[in-house]
């Protein structure tokens, strides 16, 4: 095992916030990287050039007030820091010299469910619990956050609040987004809380600048989340198509009608070979139906008659979907063994309209294979899946499998990650579906943003944390 | 025929601009007010106190980008104008007296459907088109914008975006925001148009910064909106409750159902008597389904079933929808004909989560009634109805009817409105769920919105618009 190298901390513990915060080694190193491939490349590489100097643990919200009293005092950077699962550089300090140092801030004793409203489902939530912690807190009120992102057992409330995170629900309430009721938020300047209400027109949507703002505005403290009833009744299935063209147009039919399914995810023939959930000779459909209060059988008949349409072909009950949920979560886990192997493997992710689909699909495979090759890297796979559908839209997500160096897997990565962004942007898509801007996606964030848009964060910025500590170098440049 | 009295313009037209820019006198005075109460009982006392001292009519966008560099040197302010049916002060240039004088910007040229893409059911539309005209366009394509506010014949895709709308579908997509996919605003400092994609999580959604931002950020000049088919399926009931308390237990569990209906607009039996809808001795609820693609009588017949399980009854077929929804869109043409007869009628509006439900209706009705005594009125009538609903929520809306007195109208009807609008704060509701903040609610807005949001939004404002020349005392104080 290679002994890591955190160099000394630039700047020691504020005397009178030694409860909060620490400067210790093994915290330091647990904040230095995210979960990219480049973060886990390094880590094994036995490379922390970006460890924070401090670590703070605040207990309650007077303690993060506190914290970033000092640090804009003191000019130190703070990166909110949430479970920990960012894919982009999000909570690496890694901000440049003209700070006096990095404050890493752990939100993970803000974990309570503070408040319950069954009448409303609601609840009021403290920002740094994270996936499981909240579930069990929920169950005994029959109730549950219905948002399952793959990063699930591993991310907060407030991070996905934070970064826009995607769930498990594949059309409708795909994004955190939509459960969010009100948030609380600390900004340098002052703490600021949204009214609860279930909708209001009233100006622009306050909590619409919360979400999203990846720790860059402030940090997320808590909010009041929308809960369901887990549901009563369930129906899926699996469909096979012979191309991708066939299996797009069912995906775009059915979230274009009005059956509203839970699961819509449309796996490549390569991605479902590589997921074990087929053997490759076909694209998979996983198509899947929920409910808290009527039976949902008839509306995956209805599906499956659309899938027909596209000539897809309905498959024996269970098959298929269940090895998929299961490959789903094994995923991430799979990718760090494979890396004991020598394998460059990651994902990108993206969102386009209808329209521009199957030229954004084409476009990005092209990219990737050309890095590739121009890397002297043999392509072991390049797969999509599509991991939301809207009726105006589609979020494709691409997996890169390629046999590298060991030493060597951070650069052909660096490369074939910026061929398929140029791709994306160029092809008219998003840089991200849901896995926020980070530090990794800044370039192409700023190629879609309306520079005068980003002007106008900016200033928004400014006013919220004049000393400009918070995450630098995320969203605002 | 009273006439009006609009004094001279304070400011001349610009020579270069003469093509665009005009002060005759009926052009100022169709400018000097929105549709509100007090609007119209003004107009009908023969005051145009705030004619706008010029008014532009640009044909396309660079001559609103001219319009804005001029009025930003010259110091002119700017009201955005769309289909002019603002009831809350929106549209009115009442700016202050630091301004050089003030411009009524109208929309009504930009009228054009420029792109129809129906493989992602899309349209880039310019901001000025009415409602009936954007119908009309879209017709031989087989699709509609599927958003019908009340104010649908006279009120702009621009306004709706502005001012967030409201629409005809009770659940869901509730709101003009629903159907915005892109948009693009010309700010004094620059243009602006958000990526066109389904949903990205790449940051703070530019697009939520124009929608509800009533004309204080810029001018909205085009979008891409989302639309449907007309649905081929729908299915309707009229439902009657003893209580309302009943009726509201039916409305929740059934916004929090799965059913999605397109219709659940609940009338108290008062309102149902001045609708015309029934005869004041039950609560009634309107209960509709509709679907482009499937049939959805057994999504009806789920929904009575619920309101069965609160004590509601099912009416014969046909019942009341008719004749509600007849009364719905002759609703503002009777507020105007009872003006004639000096009776004060206005409404509105406010959205609170359930568990505060009925608390908002008592508290609202308690203030509005105790202001009618200390204004010697008379009630004639105070009743509610509930136009949309949340799983977490719903939307109150109140009509208030009043004996008043010829010549002596707004200043009672004032008193009502302060009355009302203190309650609904007091009780932890919003100003307004759907007819935004204009002039007139400004002193609500104010206390609702988190007042560090509110301060990066008049970061944001000065960044975008350096002169703030923009909508002047509207959203940003």
């Amino acid at each position: 095992m290679t002994s890591y190298d955190a160099s000394p901390p630039g700047i020691g513990v504020p005397g009178a916030l030694a409860h909060v915060i620490v400067d210790a080694e093994p915290d330091r190193l647990a904040h230095a990287w995210g979960k990219s491939f480049t973060d886990l490349a390094q880590a094994r590489e036995g490379r922390a050039d970006h460890a924070p100097d401090l670590v703070a643990y605040p207990a309650d919200e007077s303690d993060v007030v506190e914290v970033l009293a000092w640090a804009s005092d003191a000019g130190v950077a703070v990166i909110p820091y949430g479970g920990g699962s960012s894919v982009v550089g999000g909570v690496t300090p890694d901000v440049g010299a003209e700070f006096a140092g990095t404050l890493s801030l752990d939100l993970q004793r803000l974990d309570g469910v503070l408040d319950v409203d069954p009448v409303s489902r609601a609840a009021r939530i403290q920002a740094g619990i994270l996936g499981p912690a909240l579930a069990d807190a929920l169950r005994p009120h029959g109730l549950a956050l219905r948002h399952y992102p793959q990063s699930y057992e591993f991310s907060s409330l407030g991070g996905w609040i934070a970064t826009r995170s995607g769930g498990h629900y594949a059309t409708g309430r795909t994004r955190i987004d939509d459960f969010v009721e009100s948030v609380r938020v600390v900004s340098p300047a002052g703490a600021w809380e949204t009214l609860r209400v279930p909708s209001s027109g009233a100006g622009p949507d306050p909590v619409r600048l919360a979400l999203g703002n990846e720790g860059a505005l402030g940090v997320i403290t808590e909010a009041w989340v929308r809960l369901d009833p887990r549901p009563a009744f369930t129906a899926a299935a699996t469909v096979h198509f012979d191309s991708l063209g066939e299996a797009l147009g069912a995906v775009r039919a059915l979230a274009q009608s009005d059956l509203a399914p839970s699961n819509l995810r449309l796996l490549d023939r390569a991605e479902a070979a590589t997921s074990f959930v087929h053997d490759g000779s076909a694209e998979v459909l996983i198509l899947g139906f929920e409910s808290g209060d009527h039976p949902v059988e008839d509306r995956l008949a209805a599906g499956l008659e659309c899938c027909a349409d596209h000539a897809g072909q309905a498959q024996p009950r269970g098959e298929g979907a269940g090895s998929w949920r299961s490959a789903f979560l094994r995923m991430p886990y799979l990718r760090d063994a494979l890396m004991d192997h020598a394998i460059v493997c990651e994902t990108f992710e993206t969102a386009c309209t209808w329209d521009r689909a199957e030229g954004v699909v084409a476009a990005v495979r092209d990219a990737v294979l050309r890095a590739l090759a121009s890397e002297g890297l043999a392509p072991a796979s390049v797969s999509f899946r599509f991991t939301h559908a809207y009726p105006d839209g589609v979020a494709p997500y691409v997996t890169v499998m390629a046999r590298g160096r060991h030493g060597d897997l951070v650069a052909p990565w660096r490369a074939i990650k910026a061929a398929a962004s140029d791709a994306l942007v160029e092809a008219g898509a998003t840089i991200t579906h849901h896995h926020a801007v980070g530090r990794d996606h800044m370039p192409w964030y700023r190629q879609e943003t309306p520079p005068w848009y980003a002007v106008s964060l900016a200033a928004a910025r400014d006013a919220l944390d004049p000393a400009g500590i918070m995450n630098p170098g995320v969203l605002i440049p």
